[in-house]
């Protein structure tokens, strides 16, 4: 479905063709600060057509507050918001009326709903995230006024070029400690914050653009400042929702959270994150961070790290040898030029996705803290 | 929360050492036959003492169906089940009220409720997921019945051995297309089905065991002759939902479908899955199967599968250097032996969580299929 | 929440005052022949500002469809649909910066929210009810097309002006089995399709408009042709979901279904009814419907007969006695002129939640049928 | 489905024979002083054969909790309760394999799930109802604790024996203002606190027993104490979700809140309850209460109170001209002794499901409070 949270969420609407695309965001706290500058710069780095490696599609993407806010501040009701969609252009794609296009959603649609939208990805376009990210922009305000809470996401790798996410490793854990969105954005476009990581992964990129192909890559994710408690056991545990959330990204991959997939091969002992009370704050810490800020799914205070993986985008600029819907083997053509590497522009979709994730989490956790409040 | 589904639901209730642990499945469609017979081979793959591998606590975990039957036959009704908790030893866990273990709950549950149980993981304890493997059992029989469908999981690396997962490895596409329970099982007790691996496996375990200490894994999961169609987008895209479930069993760290983190590095031209019209089934199939059988959040009907990251137990027969609750340095003692290893017995429980997962996406699917046959 | 429905969904937005109104319906099934000329006539039929016995503020209400469709057709995906706010006249409601209304939300929403819309009645004008009439013709017309499912609404009190409503009267009978929605419009502005009764409640209306005065009524809502088995036990019973919807609406005080309040008074020898076997169309059938066309939770084929109640709008032409947010006595001035009577307008309002809750109701149940229909 | 709520959400099971009943109750507060003795005495209130006025059938209903607690206090994890079915007579019922019982839910669940179960009621008995209770009880326990919360339900009619509602009835405002638990028990069996409706109750009931036959009655609830501010507009206003909750009752047919059917003949300038400052207290108040405690959807701290229709119980000891399965007219025979009036043993779960609204509003409030307070 197009809903996402229990009492922060977010319901979203659109297609890449139809007149506008947007979302509801129910649950929001009233009275914080809000007009369309809140919403615009996140929205304006997942645009497109930003740089030389990524598509030359020039969205505006300009968001419409249509409701919740008075005088600049929520109601606590209901924020509709609204982007247009100017760059209607359906003869591009008519290609794909003969043709499901390899590992895009062409095929499946048709299988779920027996119907297919004569153009572009309809829903499964990338631009069903724009509405995420407008309601993310909201969560992320909420989280950063009630508790400082900090959000960042960056590219940690593209192809084979990757940082070191061996969270044995000091220089990755010193970056999760560091850094900011504004220092991701220095790395225009790559959004990778390892200058010798972002030199490869540009030459990447240009190289698989050169070659009509595309690549994948990973979003590294950092949440810091986060209260404890937040995540609800069994099936509600924090890592379960923000892995859900992660996979609802469109062609993700894959989701680690903590020690990931490397934790595999770490022993227990040095595995285990001992506690202790960290004198100068009074805080109750641990000395180390395997398990990624979340223990039997409910958040113990650490930074929350996790990575994202991303396919390669399966629509490139070269021929594919396929079936039409048909049956009959074909040779499908290559239109334009298409974004080899999405993961830069993937950055503040995940940013996005985390702040829905943690402000529904934080709300609910909220009504648990004053439930034992009152028995106390 | 303890509910996990939308049309077919399981509810959870337990903690390691209260009365009994058990659960509720609603949506269960009826006509089926079902006894305990059906359930209880799961719950003894799940169950620890089987072998000198495992934990020696000697569980019997005998379900009992409670509700939602008649005649060996389904009602349509809540089938609710139930078992005994047999082994109360609050004492052995005693000193835990001193120290939060090292990467268990007890810290985060505490601060999320405010109070503590006594006595062992409480409800963080994997005895919850006796609840879950109960109702995937019903799950799994249903998609049997209904589609052929099957889910083999099995153990594909314990520490750094590991089964090749790239999935361009022609050994491991032939093992997805082939494994079955009875063959993973025949791999007692490691339950991975690659017999170089499975010896290392065994070593890395038996050496970490010596070293009473502990060690992760990964066990992968296959879904063979699931229709197509299946997942929502935009939130609940399939493999978002399987995200959801793997990440909220207890020690989980990642989650991987199809390529995967591997995917990252492979060239778009290579990654995408061509179509092709199979002559003798006439079924619409890919060469490939770099998605893991979904694309667009939507199953296409080719083999599902994916991997799922175990972290190292975190109770280990060794002494750990930690903090007491107080946040006094201290050294949490070693008591008991305790299992180095949990993934062989995690293969029922991914098993399960897919079966849930997939029932309730195949019944929400079914009334899509149905609405749009209504207007054709 | 401003989300209703499990498959088939709407979720609103929308204050008396802000840029525009709308809905996002989720779950529509492909394939439907959908324009704005298919949701414009409920709006329409909603809107204010008809006649000499409604409001004079002159709304347009022209509903635009956002996203969703294509080519006339439903795509499967979430539909969006907006509604421009042309009226902006804060200033007419300035007082109520001062003073609560009497019995209108003003007081309540600042206890929940600590912060009030400084203009009309905010989230909780009737306003918000569009974004539910829009959604609702949509289930509608899928009712229809799928089934020849017909829901009518009519006026059957306005102040002590009643149709009879006990379910023994063969008159109640033959206007539940026969009324259409163009007979209801027929009587012009009151929608009560009994001209005895139709005449008392317009001279009731008007006395009260005189007065400066304001009268509830009734509205009662039939279904016909709807198909058996809808409605899930034990919490989601068919009359409780549509218990939930209507006293969802606005201004609604109660509601009962089939006998209702009557039935209290009636003898279970009597209030039975009893089954036999139409010869005519081999349906099983009720010799009579105390019941209201759901036994045990669950349609039974029926015709489904409601009434809601609607208490006299809070909103009145003359003074009141009150106090001011601080607490100090005063009069709160009338202003302008209002409804006194809503429950015409409340017509298609009563439709569109009925259809709401159907439509869902529907999916689901055909995804219980197709479970039982592979087990057989 | 079987699952009620959202943040504290109960689930039940059980069929009229199966082993046990039960639910599973999510969210309750951690630190509740909690054990059987606080869940028992509504159940036995709920029990059949406590008199001479209802059915002889014997069942014990021993609640036993099965998790959740620990040293008698809430961890705010999931509680699992149990009663075991001690009466298995399937026999009894056998003639219900030949005919659909009038007015019961045989024939519906036959359409819904295409099974019957054999005998009783199956879920449909009010043997479900076991599980709601036990589930009331803990929410009733937390709502007064935390906030003095007093939840009070009696029975206002029986037949054509009536309390007058009519809530301008200082009689009436003052029982609701004043009525306890213990001063409607006195009133046994009939629960009707007012000495000469309940006597001519008592003697409808007898005379309806004496002839075979069966009749209905309606439960007033009264809720005091209630904090301010619950309630989600727009689908999810209190009034909403309380009648959600009552209509799930089996063989309930009306609700209403405040003044209800009543409030329709009202004029608004009497109908609008004033505002004023109650010196004595601090409070906001209102002169009047016709509004029930809520408006907008939202408590406003007044009492709210509600009623609740109940039909005549489908199952009366005579016979029944109705059609078999197979739709063959014939007779019905009457089996043994039925409960002719079943509304004194529904105050106890028309109190159980007040809670259960009221437990789940209040934390999901508290959420919203919080969100508010932390942007001030």
């Amino acid at each position: 479905m197009s809903s996402f949270g229990t009492l922060f969420r977010v319901t979203t609407y659109g297609e890449s063709h139809c007149k506008s695309v947007g979302c509801i965001v129910d649950g929001v706290p009233p009275g914080l600060d809000l007009t369309e500058e809140d919403i615009q710069p996140q929205l304006t780095r997942r645009r497109p057509g930003q740089s030389k490696l990524s598509t030359p599609r020039n969205e505006k993407d300009k968001v419409a507050i249509q409701s919740g806010t008075e005088h600049g501040k929520t109601l606590g009701t209901p924020i509709g918001m609204m982007v247009l969609n100017e760059d209607h252009r359906p003869k591009d794609y008519s290609e794909t009326d003969v043709y499901p296009r390899p590992s895009h959603a062409d095929y499946t649609y048709l299988q779920k709903y027996g119907i297919k939208a004569s153009s572009g990805g309809g829903r499964s376009s990338a631009r069903e995230t724009i509405g995420r990210v407008a309601a993310g922009a909201i969560a992320e305000k909420f989280l950063q006024k009630a508790h400082g809470v900090e959000i960042v996401a960056f590219v940690s790798a593209v192809g084979s070029a990757a940082i070191n996410r061996d969270p044995s490793s000091p220089e990755f854990q010193d970056l999760l400690e560091n850094i900011t969105r504004e220092k991701v954005d220095t790395f225009d476009p790559i959004r990778c914050p390892d200058p010798v990581v972002a030199e490869q992964a540009t030459k990447i990129v240009e190289e698989t653009r050169d070659a009509n192909d595309s690549i994948g890559g990973v979003v590294t994710c950092v949440v810091r400042n986060l209260p404890t408690g937040l995540g609800e056991p069994a099936f509600d545990k924090l890592e379960a929702l923000l892995a859900h959330a992660m996979l609802s990204i469109p062609a993700t991959k894959g989701f680690e959270i903590g020690s990931g997939f490397y934790g595999v091969s770490i022993k227990g002992s040095k595995h285990n994150d001992a506690f202790y009370l960290d004198p100068s704050t009074g805080r109750f810490r641990t000395k180390t961070n395997y398990s990624g800020g979340i223990q039997g799914g409910i958040s113990n205070g650490e930074n929350i790290y996790f990575s994202v993986a991303f396919k390669p985008p399966a629509t490139i600029s070269q021929e594919q040898q396929t079936a039409s819907y048909e049956g009959k083997d074909g040779v499908l053509k290559a239109r334009g030029r298409h974004d080899p590497n999405v993961v830069p522009r993937a950055v503040p979709i995940v940013e996005a996705m985390t702040a829905l994730v943690l402000a529904d989490s934080l709300l609910i956790q909220k009504s648990r803290e004053y439930g034992k409040s009152m028995l106390q």
